[in-house]
């Protein structure tokens, strides 16, 4: 049995918790819990009386009493514990995002290849079969050479009561970010995963534009990839109904994921070639309309948590290796800084010059 | 009777004059044609032997034969022979865009406001019932204040062949841009139309992305609005099968016009209001969708012409007044600033630094 240790019973910490007790995660065991509130760790204690319980990450790492640890406290600390851990040999599954800045998540990275321990993060959007079929098929060539890339998503409505809710959160110094840090990390990553990363990044990110917040509450983003594609990311809290669409248009055709219904518009022959050898004036080529028939379930975390076990016993395959948090959380560090020069940020990004920025913001 | 010539026979010129030789415009009739090639002279004197045929606007002008103008020449030259045509009291309908740059359209437009005849552009395009129910619901306040605006309009294609066609086509100097100032007229028009004028432009237009040409073929443009709604814009000649999918979000629910279908995504109450009132920390407004019934048909081309006798006839309102193609024409020119300069364009724009830009463009 893969004994595990979670740090931080929060809401999410709370949710994997029972994933475990619920025998979710076969060949795992809950065997200790960390928060610093009392309250969270009487919380876990009434409902598993043989539990540890530590009010530091520390004291829970050097008890023995675990083989792998659960990050699930606020971001600034999920790479200061995972490397914590790594140091001790302890696996290590981190919630999203990977961090705040790259800087240290980096470092965090550099870390978990020497250290010989499993680590992996919580994309459990990386189990949805639409997106698992996107990429699918973006990797096998269906779609060609990808031209743009689009996701309009602002679906992730958060009224004023939201923000009020929890102290660290929506603040420079406490959370990192808004919308972009604590909303988008599955977009971010599902995009780069399935679109690969760009190469350069120009946002508008406004803060406090629909609620009383410091941080950013609305962003629409324009970006650049090596190929020479472009692409468009738009997202905000204050809409509502808000928008789901990501769309990935190739040389081949595209692929619309909106309304849990996955449609692929497939050419006969590739664009490209089309413009070339066609002479008609108002010649295209011409498309099929499909919609992607995309079996299996969606697990979600508890899968992200089997296969994390399945890969400290050697077998499978992560759901996501933990170094891959770096990707989308450069493309959110950039879009940062974008907004906060007012210019386009080309990557790989001046991680020590945004971390510079993000300190001038802290209160 | 309103006797109609038309300057320049090429596609749009010969089309609209077909819709009078087809009686589609009550109380028109064309009594001449002026074009600098014989050919197209030819083709209308064979089709009508009583036309009278001219090599120049000034000769046609002069001649007593008309008193309504169509100008159907390539774009640089609306602006110089509507104003021609507004000196010697000739009513003037011209098609689209207005002109290449906002500085000679506003002189257009002053000479216009003295000139006392009526000035008409061809936006035959918010004569779909669609386009008009959106303009109806968000000036009704339907969707309260906006708060984004997104046209993804990118089912413009044109294969190479199409520009290898003609000789202005696709220069600067010819034609004064691509896809802007050619495809998107109408969608920047009916962008500003139903949703009001940006004051604020950056953009990303690419010359010759997917095509050999000189001018952008490729375009993404973010804005924002006076009362701080932002936009995006996305447009090109290369996306095989693409987009055209308009969303307006307002405080009260959204439009989203594709697929020939407009979907009203209606709140029960205030975004914003909720967004104050509400205690539940994952709460949201309620939303409901409704199909938009548009009846009525899409009367295009003609339906401008009859509007434009009528109101020649003292009788009913124009489609689209000559002096409103400034606006639509205001955003692609500040989208061309914008991305030629690398910087953030606000209006109003500055217009000789526009034309002096363009000229650099000139071989």
């Amino acid at each position: 049995m893969v004994r595990f240790g979670i740090v931080g019973c929060g809401h999410m910490g709370k949710g994997h918790t029972r994933s475990i007790w619920d025998g979710q995660v076969p060949g795992a065991v809950l065997t200790a819990v960390c928060d610093t509130c009392p309250t969270a760790l009487k919380w876990a204690k009434e409902n598993d009386s043989n539990i540890k319980t530590f009010d530091t990450a520390t004291a829970m790492f050097d008890s023995g009493e675990i083989d792998a640890v659960l990050i699930a406290t606020p971001h600034y600390d999920h790479p200061i514990i995972a490397m914590e851990a790594m140091d001790k040999k302890i696996h290590v599954i981190t919630e999203k995002p990977a961090g705040v800045y790259t800087k240290n998540v980096r470092e965090m990275n550099e870390k978990a290849a020497k250290a010989g321990v499993v680590f992996a993060i919580m994309y459990q959007q990386r189990t949805h079969p639409m997106y698992r079929k996107m990429r699918e098929m973006v990797q096998n060539g269906e779609l060609g050479e990808i031209k743009r890339t689009s996701w309009l998503i602002t679906d992730w409505y958060r009224p004023q009561a939201y923000y009020d809710n929890g102290g660290w959160r929506a603040t420079w110094e406490g959370e990192g970010g808004g919308v972009l840090i604590n909303q988008c990390p599955h977009n971010l990553d599902l995009w780069q995963w399935i679109c690969g990363m760009p190469k350069r990044v120009t946002a508008f990110a406004h803060n406090g534009k629909w609620h009383n917040i410091e941080v950013e509450d609305d962003v629409t983003a324009y970006v650049e990839y090596e190929n020479g594609a472009t692409g468009i990311f738009v997202t905000t809290t204050a809409d509502c109904p808000g928008n789901n669409r990501f769309e990935v248009m190739g040389d081949l055709g595209k692929l619309v994921c909106e309304h849990d219904q996955l449609v692929h518009y497939k050419l006969k022959v590739s664009e490209r070639e089309f413009n070339r050898t066609n002479t008609e004036m108002f010649g295209s080529p011409k498309a099929e309309r499909i919609v992607i028939d995309c079996p299996g379930d969606f697990p979600q975390h508890p899968e992200v948590l089997r296969a994390f076990v399945r890969k400290i016993n050697g077998e499978g395959e992560l759901v996501a290796c933990g170094e891959e948090g770096i990707n989308g959380l450069t493309i959110s560090n950039a879009m940062h800084l974008s907004s906060w020069l007012g210019k386009t940020v080309e990557l790989p990004l001046d991680e020590d010059l945004y971390l510079a920025e993000l300190e001038k913001k802290f209160k």
